[in-house]
């Protein structure tokens, strides 16, 4: 069996963190000038920023939201990864599924970091 | 009027290199070791695999391939471009929209270089 990407298992540690609501543990995931895609037209730069959305996102999804990995494709090249992965979004009732896009950096050659967060994939395309 | 990104133009100008099967122009938008989703579950790395790869591509349809973009979005992060853009591919009667993912690097913080070309976005997931 193959060993998992450390990506991925970026991935599944930064999901557990925003179940948990741990954000200095999520932060950790991220570069410091990273960029998260919070809706369509809206974007957070930089960790005080990122931090700052995902605290509006868990009191808009009244501290419920589950975070969850469907597929997971990587395709690496340059020290750059990119995600594709179905991300699978529950809070109580709310079931949300998105095709998500993640860019992550190798950084100094050894430590991957989130540098794009968009959880809405291609569905950023053709938003009006 | 918003100045171009860099990025958009680089895509414009590559694809131009495409349709005139000018592959030295084409390869000089690419990191040395950037790579290209041929198709799913085939990839070309580096400079020399991309380029045989866009060869067989012109072979393939019969050198009548013109690549024009449709809508773009770009989102930046750490030196890092996310890139989501409806692709029109066209040979003869044949007419192909993808809906392509790109990374690009800011190169010495100067010149954009394209590090993954996954022109399948996420329908790369569920491919089987």
């Amino acid at each position: 069996m193959q060993a998992p990407h450390p990506v991925q298992l970026a991935i599944e540690a930064a999901d557990r963190a925003i179940t948990a609501e741990d954000f200095d543990a999520l932060l950790d995931f991220y570069a410091e000038d990273a960029t998260l895609v919070i809706k369509p037209g809206l974007i957070a730069r930089g960790k005080e920023q990122i931090r700052k959305a995902f605290v509006a996102i868990a009191e808009h999804f009244e501290h419920k939201l589950v975070v969850k990995q469907g597929e997971m494709q990587i395709v690496e090249g340059a020290d750059t990864a990119l995600v594709l992965m179905e991300t699978l979004l529950e809070a109580g009732d709310l079931k949300i599924n998105r095709r998500a896009t993640y860019v992550f950096r190798r950084e100094k050659g050894v430590r991957w970091l989130c540098v794009v967060d968009n959880s809405y994939g291609t569905d950023l395309l053709n938003q009006w």
